[in-house]
């Protein structure tokens, strides 16, 4: 089984809540980076990505562009067209890596979930995508632990910390600095980003 | 195989972090909630937990108490006597379930780590517990790997959202609100706490 990864990905100003440590450019980069990181992943678990962005970029991979930026509707229109089972993965999960993906694609039930941290949903697999809509933003787990209820499709929650793991924050910086093993990991070495230790607590500074 | 379960536990005073939202009395009765949601996870992994702490408290488990406050000394001085794999388990991870723990204690290599958000460690499994050490506190996960090393024992980090949460801050709670089963959510609950959305972000309130 190979199915399509969509990636939703958004080139321009990503990434706002890092602006406390990056600059736009630096931002536009490191999600970039991360991108790489995940396409790669979804490659070695033998998904298929197709990249969903709002313009397109210099990439080798499958890019589609939507004219209309919300990611409900770009999803909801794609699902139904879908000929066989449909990842949906999001592109700042840089710890992604194939064990985890395959975890998540070889369920014995009609879809998996992987909640994000703070109530979001990090990965979605549907095996009819045309039986299932996406809900993102807010408690977005819980509206699809509920879509996948009322759809009468069993549903398994992976637990994964790797897809678990989205970057938003200064502080998610720490996760990929200890568990990282790609470009954004590296990017960020680039940049002078290194772990410190104060007060017993774990963090992240920029040495340049 | 039945490992004994060792799990350390603060009686009073414990989760300074969440003195924001609760007193120290709700502190106290929470973290006794967490450690219960825990044992009942060991045991239903086919573990015996062992309660380490610093006084004996009520409670059917078995305890050993230490006069030393120190978890790396009280630790080092019990995994040399030990008969058979060790598991050592946070008290502060309530979202543990058996089937989490079971992948760690069913690992084909000579123990298992579960790195803890921000550095830590959350879970170590020593199937020859007098050939490691521990070293808590800071990077202890990076710690860990490197006397893994230093020991020649292989090591499988195991890929659990469930393990890898533990409850310090108020913003941890809503991990615990959404995915949590046992008795620290329904207290939790007791006390009026509830998930909101705010600018899109999902925290929490106390009702009352």
């Amino acid at each position: 089984m190979c199915p399509h990864a969509l990636i939703p990905f958004k080139l321009v100003n990503p990434k706002t809540r890092l602006s406390c440590v990056l600059s736009q450019e630096e931002r536009e980069a490191f999600a970039r980076a991360m991108l790489e990181d995940v396409i790669h992943a979804s490659k070695d678990a033998n998904c298929s990505p197709v990249i969903v962005g709002t313009e397109l970029f210099d990439s080798e991979d499958i890019q589609i562009t939507v004219s209309d930026a919300d990611l409900n509707q770009t999803l909801n229109s794609l699902l139904p067209q879908s000929v066989g089972a449909i990842l949906i993965l999001m592109a700042d999960l840089p710890l992604a890596n194939a064990q985890a993906i395959q975890r998540v694609i070889t369920t014995s039930n009609d879809m998996a979930l992987v909640p994000g941290r703070g109530g979001g949903t990090n990965v979605i697999f549907i095996k009819e995508p045309q039986r299932y809509h996406v809900d993102y933003y807010g408690m977005s787990f819980l509206k699809h632990i509920k879509i996948a209820q009322d759809s009468g499709l069993s549903c398994e929650v992976i637990d994964s910390f790797r897809l678990h793991t989205d970057i938003d924050e200064k502080e998610d910086l720490v996760e990929l600095l200890i568990h990282g093993t790609g470009k954004s990991r590296a990017y960020l070495e680039e940049l002078g980003f290194v772990l410190s230790v104060e007060k017993g607590r774990v963090g992240v500074e920029r040495k340049r």
